[in-house]
């Protein structure tokens, strides 16, 4: 079997840790770098979390790398009131014993991309200002890169403002350059993210087998199951950032249309709206495969499956 | 029993048409006024049409008064796709018997809230350049409004712009006015409206009636649904407009949250949308009762039966 | 000699009560109407001040109407920090024995302008709500203007932001509005106004002739420079308004030049900038007769003449 | 004497290879690094055009780096009408016999401002873009410049569009990066270097030099003669880049006051312009020092013994 050549660039985050664990042992994924961007905490924090869970997983042969430390105009805004003040919050896990590599996120990318044969996806689960910023920085990467899956986006109401997704909410402008750059994208919304959700019993399946990662997951899903009750009033809380990661694995995991999406960058109260052309009514080129649901139960299967690969 | 006073501010359209004569002979309705505005069609042609209904019906006892003739500040934009070079394509409806009142509308609507006890609903259909007008010109009427239910506006998707529905998006700056106003505002949004579905069986009701308005509202609807069927691949039309007068008529009929609702005037993809905050996440009080569901039986059960109550 | 005949739309204010005298009396107009809108103070003050200057100076043939209340879109702010609490602070003025019209500013401009055989000039000298909302309510009087002149604008530094003057900044839209229109303009900007300072000398000439209104004038003027030194630095302060009322009294007083001006409403910093085309760049026709400089002593001979008509 | 240690950044360009040549040999400037961006050409060209002028003048010592190929988010756009098709229009100058360093302009800018003792000035001639890429990459930088002398803006009128001088206008979004950075910036506005024209006298003193990068100077300013004649109508034509390199060498060759400046993004006219808070309108704390004024004589004496220090 062909492997999927990925690069994650995320912000962990709890679900983003999750994505991480699901890339790092699926075997359908070549995990060749994480990188990491300023989103749900710092990208200090951030960095910190990517190391942490890999040194706990033992996932040592993939680069972690550092990205910007801010979106690319406005100023830096976290989702502490979800992801606490580490940005992993819930369990204790151990200082890493592992290091940053000494290049910048955005020049790994730009390196990684340029060095491949055209067969590397990108899969971002936070605001897209290292992929933008690479895009910018070294515009022939565009063409080589063979597609992106992220998380992000809303097809109807956003989870941070009425009408925007948070990863997008947080850097308008990084989103606008990537979605104008005509790189194959498949955009996983929150009506996708929203379906997975980590009810008790899919926690309880986690931490009935004994297993050290398992274990820490459903730590991790407690925690973020007690700020989306809070703040949302969701029962379970959505693992969005693995959505992502699986529709690489297996794109008939997500129901999806092509359609036009479009950034909203001034709006007064739509900045980061992900404007998806649903009905044709812009009368403007495909550029996103947009998914709309999720096949819930594979994709449990697919998740907790490869968790359990972990000690 | 009270009748509710209302006005009735319109752009007629095919549905405005039939909201028209369901507010003129419902008997919990005590239709003032008429008005007409831009906007399926010209004002010239939306109050010729409002004139024609009423002449046909033998609504003679209802001021008709003309409107403003585009946005407050946009170019006028018709939905001649929708509703055809009349406003009122379909029916032969032959020409009036009846005329316009000599007064603009905006000064009859200032002049009948002015001179009631505040117990005046307005009901608009169309984009809401005349109720902010009234609004601008004479302040004093604000709070002498009891009450304003509309037809505008989406929750999620729009039907002229992914981001908006057509009422609003025509005059985004007026709605920002009237949202911002501080009068008790009902919604009935495309949500509610999409449910209001002209099925074939309901336009043989109308036909086996063998009465003569019935049978001009079942050929309106004939015309409706053709061009809704080319536009928007509906396999019925919606009959928007009704539905924001059977809320008057009995506001059980809607399923509704109080919320914020804001006006999106500047966005470059987003303008005329209305930013539903729906998870109160932008912190500020609920301004508009929107509606998200209508009791649908109860709907064509009001509507028909008070359309069969003409010749 | 044919007169003009204007109406002067004005929300006096200090320089604006300069303007009205020199309208009221000068032997080249014959002021049809003087109508007030919110700007140096609100519309109810600005109404007051006009009937007190009025019925002071014996101004009893001129019909005074008020009118907009606050901008189209835009919250009102007023320019009480030059211009004091009353809008006309300085010399105690007594109570008029003059009363407003029943008529509406807007609908006085209106019915003068479709009744007149296409030759009235509108003089603002104030935000442009009035004159922008009659444009909109009746679209016919637009090709029956005359022309405007029109106190407002810059063409480079404004006196209220950075970018913009205090006239057109209060209500952009409107000034869009009026711009847009096609309507014969001539802007009377900063640059020519900030030309006519009313020296020590000036005031001088005023107290010396021991009249009545001449001696308001100059306590007027001592008022005004008071606060156009303590608010800008200014030694003596710029009557603006009567600029606009001197350019059609005798164009030849002013030196301008036709260019394309845009009126900008969406900008961060810029809102209510009048974007002139000085050079071309924007290859648009040109809409503005642009006026530069003035003719400084034969102004003041103008005004001080004509102020020196009244008792 | 301790020399200035400057980066410059530029995008040649007429005037910007006249800067170069002016930061090359004079006696007070220790030039760094030369960095080139898109601007007045696309960035290959202007990166060739540095390194053909270094070539011919012997300038051997000094890194030449490629940047950032378009603005951070608008797409480029040249002064082709200015500059002519290969941006260094007018005498034949032959393909160089030097290279680009391999190191983007970015990371040139990064790594010389991260190992210097924070005594690095960098002089921006062109689009601000390689200097916000590299803020935002490594925001460490910020505290490390020492100062920004940059070629940009307008207080007035702009020459590209009424409001936007090319630098600024061509990266607005880069221009607020910089600006907002913290940095301490002196900026030379066209109202400083429109007094910077090279007449017909200036032209004459190289060309009678005999020397060859005097007459290649010379004739630059005969093809940019032309070209601020057919676009602008000016008689000579004025050598912007040099006066942001002049100001570094000398500073009191400049008058200035020091305000508080922003840039306008949002704005559908205004976009790129520099709002210089002049009269402290804003209330905000300065951050740029503004020139208004060239010591025009010095200015000369300067450029040209600088530049007849060439064979």
């Amino acid at each position: 079997m062909m492997k999927h050549r990925i690069i994650l660039d995320c912000d962990p985050g709890h679900d983003d840790a999750i994505a991480l664990l699901l890339a790092a042992h699926h075997p359908a994924i070549d995990l060749l770098a994480i990188t990491t961007v300023a989103g749900n905490q710092s990208v200090e924090k951030t960095a910190l979390n990517a190391l942490k869970i890999c040194s706990l997983a033992n996932i040592r042969h993939v680069p972690i790398a550092k990205g910007m430390d801010r979106p690319l105009l406005r100023p830096a805004r976290y989702a502490e009131n979800i992801h606490g003040a580490s940005g992993l919050d819930g369990p204790h896990i151990p200082d890493p014993d592992l290091a940053l590599t000494s290049q910048h996120a955005v020049d790994l990318i730009i390196d990684l991309v340029m060095a491949s044969a055209g067969d590397i996806t990108l899969v971002p689960t936070g605001p897209l200002t290292n992929i933008a910023a690479a895009m910018r920085r070294e515009p022939e990467i565009i063409p080589r890169i063979k597609a992106i899956s992220l998380m992000g986006g809303a097809i109807g109401l956003g989870n941070t403002t009425p009408a925007a997704e948070f990863n997008i909410w947080c850097d308008p402008e990084a989103a606008a350059i990537v979605f104008g750059s005509g790189c194959p994208i498949t955009m996983v919304p929150l009506e996708v993210t929203h379906q997975a959700l980590a009810t008790e019993d899919i926690v309880q399946r986690l931490r009935a087998s004994g297993r050290t990662i398992a274990s820490v997951v459903a730590d991790l899903l407690v925690f973020f199951a007690e700020t989306y009750r809070n703040v949302f009033g969701f029962s379970s809380p959505p693992v969005h950032d693995p959505c992502a990661v699986a529709a690489v694995i297996d794109p008939t995991i997500l129901r999806s249309h092509q359609m036009h999406v479009e950034i909203e960058t001034v709006g007064q109260w739509t900045a980061g709206r992900t404007i998806c052309d649903v009905y044709g009514q812009l009368g403007m080129a495909a550029n996103v495969q947009v998914g709309y649901a999720l096949d819930v139960p594979r994709f449990w299967e697919m998740l907790i499956t490869t968790l359990l690969t972990y000690d």
